[in-house]
């Protein structure tokens, strides 16, 4: 089956030259739709209805910078659903940008996973300036650190200026605030003359709480799956193929036009989906038809906590097949040994057999009863390779969904920092770093957002203490709306140079370095190593 | 993995013999639970904690025919929720029923799927009596016709004593109105005497809307996931390892004691598990490993209308193993070939090419867009065999939910009920029939209930008349909760000798005989046969 997308039209504004653009969008829930040209002219354009509940007209004298509001049944305006640019935020007008597939571009094939080492950086943190032409320059940092590919948190526009990225509402605008398309390609070309290959990370699962306009336009959602953040995204619906499209499109947008290597599909385990093919299958179809036309290798990682091995599996295994997914086990077990915590989900880890576990069958749950979870958790991967795990000792959910989030460099000591440091990058799976744990940065990542509704910041508010009733006593966590509490999440560039900042360094340096040239250590040969843990040394060995 | 169940106690009361019978039952909403025996002599016992949820007491002087409460925190008084029998009806105390699992029964192996034609009925309607009792007088005539399996709707206990089936709310009790247990067992004898398999019908994807008294235990139901019938089973959430328990116990119940050769499980598209491990799949490993213990052929039969051949392919192609399921499409595009109608799901048949698609590939929609879904729909089974399909013409979901509950025997011609028998009957699948179809029955089997709740009863009628808003047009269905309802539901076994019902009668059974004999008929190798319609002519060839 071909996936819904192939040989479709692309929604949204195409700028098909000669000043004239089409406009395409999909909204079944309206009679009539009109472009509402708001700069650099006023116009309104009616559009064509072109049957399965899609508008569409070609529009002369338009060209890239021209704004525009869809008007919906000649009453509401909304932007477009499939804006690439919303220049005043994710209310405002959308903007026609042109589709520029081949710019300059460096020859890179990207790289096979088992040569992966992530970074994970926050655009608007990473630096002191918060965009990609800032972070850019910072890319030979990560060069000398050795870390092979850069892990870009969600740039899909959000409310306000300060958001981790996870409340994007236009799936297919990059954030007018880190600096737009052009700057990311900008950081795209930057990271491919580096031999660095990029991973964005996307959000299928849910859209942010605010600017959501897609229920105005058609079944986008559903109400009979329920998720964290609300509704479920509709994949198997009345109007699901639709929804798919509109989806597969977004992550052919990042491959195509925007050359990423890798998208980290968020939170897995909050798309919903019964039918036979689904919505990932489709995904991973798409993906693998670009792999071919494009000559380079493209990957699908998985974000999720569910230790499914279906998920990576082979399709001919019956398997979704994505390249890789998480395995929050690693992350959990390595930290609950260092600082002893047990709240929360913490208490399903604590001791070494955790770990000894994760790192010889890929999750420490694999059919065992989890307390958290009050029920049997995960199965054994049998057979998937070691790339197909993604692990860490820090990421942006395990540092920031704390109350004051403390990374590491705070709840561990500086020889325990290290001893982390060693277990990710000698694990049998592919490592993930946060910005600064190179190097032990101590500023915090609390959650931060700039809401403009005020009701929806309060509730934000609210949610965050209700959210660590266990860590908060005497602890207030900072004000997510705040400004401050963004700033204060900013690394601190100047620290890597600074004792004992520079030893942890060095000392990441020097694993990364070894795990590229051991052999041993670059198979990612899960089930030819053998791991032996000492639970009254408090030792483990890998060989 | 082991299923949850294996080496865990049986749920509810049973029997140890020496006037000893033991308790147990999940209640882990609960503090304290005491058994209150009702009957012969009133007693309150308490039960111990046991650990999970559980409580458990052993307690002498107790022998079958004892009823009982549980007292739940010394307050609320509810029946079991694994009741073996409620002798007066849903709300009202359980009985104890000792475990005869070695009842005498002829030796009977089972049968392979492939020579399954399977016969529905409704016990309640099957005879004037509707009891079990009664069912074994007409065996015979199933005998004579030929068919080799009996399936038998869901005959949990039911408020009422008029229900088909699925408002059931003790998934352990026998329906008292039926005959309960040991008449359920005798029917069992009677058929396996005449080497007839029985399926039995189980609900396990939602518990009916009146006398569902699981809330009040544990946490048996979820607000994750919305079904027609209101919130999920809890199959994947916390505590959902024990309500997995309740439910393969359940389903171990009818395997072992009660002797049945098949599970035909309902509406598996509303059983809601995103584990890595399903329930399906768990219940499939559990009737595996009985099938080597008993030493005979257990089948599990999905109803579905998904479309999805992972229901069946093996697990070692990733699937969920279930031996067979429904390929409903079959109907559909019968249904409206003869009758012309396209209300409904029925849009999306009616042409030759849609009967012809199904009877070769198993379904007509394997990709292709669906109107009524408003979607692509199903998925190629590849290389499935014809016996993981169940088809028919008629059976009490197509007959009964339409207003009056019109038969094909209303709807259609002689001819063209000659016709469907054909093509039934010639199909490389499962064939199905419904109670009375053999011979063209014309009671019609319209929906009742006899629910004690004047609200839901009315709920019920509004819901009926809503349900058929394109079909009621001067048409009021019948009333669901009236006896005369009920009453004229029933078979009219005067007709089988009466011309032309005696006709039909013998065309079945002709076509029966010819299935069996011809080998081409009997191998259901669905991608050795060919398949060619010509639309002109309104014929269909199978080769």
């Amino acid at each position: 089956m071909q996936p819904i997308i192939e040989g479709k039209p692309l929604l949204g504004a195409t700028y098909l030259g000669e000043e004239r653009t089409r406009f395409l969008v999909w909204a079944p829930f309206r009679q009539q739709v009109e472009v509402h040209l708001v700069a650099p002219e006023e116009r309104i354009v009616a559009m064509d209805a072109v049957g399965g509940g899609y508008f569409r007209a070609v529009i002369d004298g338009v060209e890239p910078g021209a704004k525009y509001l869809y008007r919906l049944d000649g009453d509401v305006e909304r932007p477009d659903p499939a804006s690439r640019l919303q220049p005043e935020s994710v209310h405002g007008p959308s903007a026609v940008v042109a589709r520029d597939m081949d710019w300059e571009s460096p020859p890179f094939g990207g790289l096979p996973l088992r040569d992966y080492v992530i970074y994970e950086l926050h655009v608007g943190t990473f630096t002191e300036e918060g965009t990609f032409d800032a972070a850019i320059e910072k890319l030979d940092h990560l060069v000398q650190l050795g870390v092979t590919a850069v892990e870009v948190m969600p740039v899909a526009e959000f409310p306000g200026h300060r958001n981790w990225g996870y409340d994007g509402v236009h799936p297919f605008a990059v954030e007018t605030s880190y600096g737009g398309p052009q700057s990311l390609k900008s950081f795209i070309r930057a990271c491919h003359e580096r031999d660095l290959a990029v991973v964005l990370d996307v959000v299928y699962n849910h859209l942010g709480p605010e600017g959501n306009y897609l229920h105005d336009y058609g079944p986008y959602f559903t109400d009979k799956y329920q998720t964290p953040w609300g509704m479920a995204v509709n994949f198997d619906g009345d109007g699901s193929d639709e929804v798919r499209r509109y989806f597969l499109q977004n992550a052919a947008q990042w491959i195509d036009e925007f050359h990423v290597d890798a998208l980290r599909l968020d939170a897995v385990h909050a798309i919903y989906d019964d039918t036979p093919l689904t919505f990932l299958e489709e995904l991973r179809i798409m993906v693998a038809e670009r792999e071919r036309r494009h000559n380079r290798r493209i990957h699908l990682i998985a974000e999720t906590h569910a230790n499914d091995p279906r998920l990576v599996a082979s399709p001919e295994r019956g398997g979704i097949g994505m390249d890789s997914h998480w395995s929050d086990d690693f992350h959990h077990a390595v930290h609950t040994l260092i600082t002893g915590e047990e709240q929360d989900y913490y208490c399903d880890y604590g001791s070494l057999e955790h770990l000894t576990r994760c790192l010889r069958d890929g999750y420490s749950y694999t059919g065992q009863h989890s307390k958290f979870r009050g029920r049997r958790h995960g199965l054994p991967p049998r057979g998937i390779r070691g790339e197909r795990f993604v692990v860490c000792v820090q990421n942006h959910d395990q540092v920031g969904n704390r109350p004051q989030g403390r990374r590491l460099s705070e709840l561990a000591s500086f020889e325990q920092q290290k001893l982390a440091a060693c277990a990710l990058l000698c694990s049998p799976f592919v490592p993930l770093l946060f910005m600064g744990e190179e190097y032990g940065e101590l500023a915090r990542f609390p959650y931060f957002i700039s809401h403009g509704d005020p009701d929806l910041v309060e509730a934000v508010r609210e949610g965050r203490r209700a959210e660590f009733p266990s860590l908060t006593a005497g602890e207030e966590p900072p004000d997510p709306a705040s400004e401050e509490t963004f700033r204060s999440a900013k690394l601190d560039w100047s620290r890597p140079h600074q004792t004992p900042h520079s030893r942890l360094l060095a000392l990441y340096r020097e694993l990364i370095r070894l795990r590229k040239n051991l052999e041993p250590l670059r198979q990612l040969r899960r089930e030819q190593s053998e791991v032996s843990s000492f639970a009254d040394a408090r030792a483990l060995a890998i060989r």
